[in-house]
């Protein structure tokens, strides 16, 4: 099932609500990427301190380890990760694409080795309903093609990303199809692709509108276009979807552009970066990013950020530095523990930037809720702009 | 501070409980090792939540990083790692000794190069009790030298275990005289050595227990000895100690060692297998050791250890499978977390073998204030026995 509720807008921005099998989840969101059935670096009872209300599953991943049997035997992924609120997985079209010379891709589906044994397998819109079936997400992925920004330097024309699109649009046909005939109880969101081309993108959502999906997801960005291109993209596509659905901005991105995609009328985000960058020493704070292995860090009492209440930042009293705890670990202890190569500093990194994200969502829906969201931006941006 | 009340005995075993500046430590009691200021791959409020009461930090590691400026600044360990219940450091002596040729030990002390940045260092009995110092830790070590069991493939013969006992012996006596006059507040142990020799570890202990120190540890075991010669020490040593003072067995051991040492009058242990261990997936559980990478683990929804309570086998609400609850995570998650090289591997089973470590050590406190800790005895053998 899946209910959406539009609570308010303001300009496109949408505060909504989003009741799925597991759970409602309150839009804006952010969901956490957790590829391998698991959100790299945290328990679930900590994604659950956080505030995390979806996450997400790769189905390519779960697929090669630990395969369909494993998942089918404990009924899917919630009971096998242990996360019980809702998730989402993606259809493995963007695995198997960025297989690259390894797989080959017809109308029918995607031929390719696994990269795990090597084994020859094959992806297609039917294969890839049937594992997120026994996955039983609660938002399952039509399969597409990701139309490349540019192939080895050669810039993808509007006859490649036209032709891209047409196959996707065929395969979100057949993933419908198939999806249906399984009797999923969850829903299917359809993917609106096109490169970089605003007219493809127009003609594959209107296709897609008609099809009548529960949901519609933006796809093909933040494959390594340009920063302008991804955000010209966002401002076409998100508002042009039925108002009263769902709409999924895939891989990104930054804050600025969360707050920038809730301005365009997306719902719903996920992004490694909050994850990826934790484990790679840069956090994410209300002042603008931070390097944990700078120097300067080395004697420094001060949290990530002062005005933060995760774990990391505010200890398990949960009373920000700014509010007078003192509870939290200080910038000196974060940088000790990345100089040493300690797990305990990715772990940390990861909670707060988590955190960050998510409380970034909450201050954007509270923003929404009180009819204040355009000043909330601009605070935002000055905020991040002022310097750690 | 230190006090020590022994509440009930069963044979040489001792129910007992610790007061230090930082806390009350009911023993017999296991302490986490966290060498460089943290314990490697859990969080402190997962230390507390798993019923730690006292950890460990080296004093070599933390002199190399972060140093003693920033350790200075934080007022000591405590405020640095957010650990507020006691400390015990260990005195930088086995480090240094573990440097091998890049260190040159004198009656003064040992001369070495900085394994981090390869500076000439000294550490002295003086230098050892001033880094402690500035740590604040409860429980301060002496500087020892640590007799090795062979060098080489050359036994350690009498002779030279006799030396190195002396030297130690005078070691103790500079470290307790810097101590004192740094007036530090804590309590410092001294070490009895002495190799393999039961008399020359009656010698050192007889000297030891003349100069008063508010607890001792027995030193020199765990250095590569073959396990019996491990026993005959661990039988010999601790129940010569005065009984109204706590006992430290240093770096030891298996579950089954520890039970053994309890039984021999042993009240404080440290090692870092749990830890260690479960890095490597080889898990403690009541009826055996488990290795998760087995791939008969790969479909198993059973928890690690069907008794067990820790959030890795039993989650958030805490009751065990044995007992119906059902939110652990199973084998099969597990093993495949490993497989995939996820963090969330290490960290489950990190908890679940400091869970298990503290937990047996809780029950042979309930043994002995029962007044059956022989019958527990005899159980926990035959359980482990048992096979997982
Ligand atoms: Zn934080
Ligand atoms: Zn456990």
């Amino acid at each position: 099932m899946l209910q959406f509720d539009v609570l308010k807008t303001e300009g496109h921005a949408r505060r909504g609500r989003l009741t799925l099998n597991h759970g409602v989840v309150e839009t804006p969101i952010f969901m956490p990427v957790g590829t391998y059935g698991t959100v790299k670096g945290v328990t679930p009872a900590s994604l659950e301190d956080m505030g995390a209300q979806i996450i997400l599953g790769n189905t390519f991943h779960l697929w090669m380890r630990p395969g369909q049997e494993v998942m089918k035997s404990f009924g899917g992924l919630h009971a096998f990760e242990k996360w019980h609120k809702p998730i989402l997985t993606d259809s493995g079209g963007f695995q198997v694409w960025s297989l690259g010379a390894m797989r080959k891709i017809t109308e029918e589906g995607v031929h390719f080795a696994s990269p795990v044994n090597g084994d020859k397998l094959f992806m297609s819109p039917e294969v890839s309903m049937q594992i997120q079936t026994g996955l039983n997400s609660d938002i399952v992925m039509q399969l597409d093609e990701c139309t490349p920004y540019e192939t080895n330097g050669h810039l993808t024309t509007e006859a490649e990303a036209r032709k891209s699109m047409e196959m996707s649009r065929r395969w979100a046909v057949r993933s419908k199809a198939e999806f249906e005939r399984l009797g999923n109880p969850n829903a299917l969101f359809g993917i609106v692709q096109g490169g970089m081309f605003e007219h493809l993108r127009q003609e594959s959502l209107e296709a897609l509108v008609e099809m009548d999906f529960p949901g519609y997801a933006i796809g093909g960005v933040s494959v390594g276009e340009p920063k302008e291109q991804m955000l010209q993209i966002m401002a076409h596509t998100p508002h042009r979807l039925p108002a009263h659905k769902p709409r999924y901005l895939m891989g990104v991105g930054t804050p600025e552009d969360l707050v920038e995609g809730v301005a365009c009328g997306v719902d719903m985000f996920d992004c490694v970066m909050p994850t990826r960058n934790a484990r790679n020493g840069t956090l994410f704070t209300r002042y603008g990013d931070l390097k944990i292995r700078n120097a300067r860090h080395k004697a420094d009492h001060q949290p990530l950020d002062a005005t933060c209440t995760c774990y990391a930042c505010a200890g398990k009293a949960g009373v920000s530095w700014a509010d007078g705890g003192r509870d939290g670990f200080s910038r000196a202890y974060l940088h000790h523990l990345d100089r040493c190569g300690e797990m305990l500093g990715p772990m940390l990194s990861t909670i707060h930037n988590l955190h960050y994200y998510l409380n970034l969502m909450t201050e954007v829906r509270a923003a929404l809720d009180a009819g204040r969201f355009e000043a909330f931006r601009q605070q935002f941006k000055s905020d991040r702009a002022r310097g750690v």
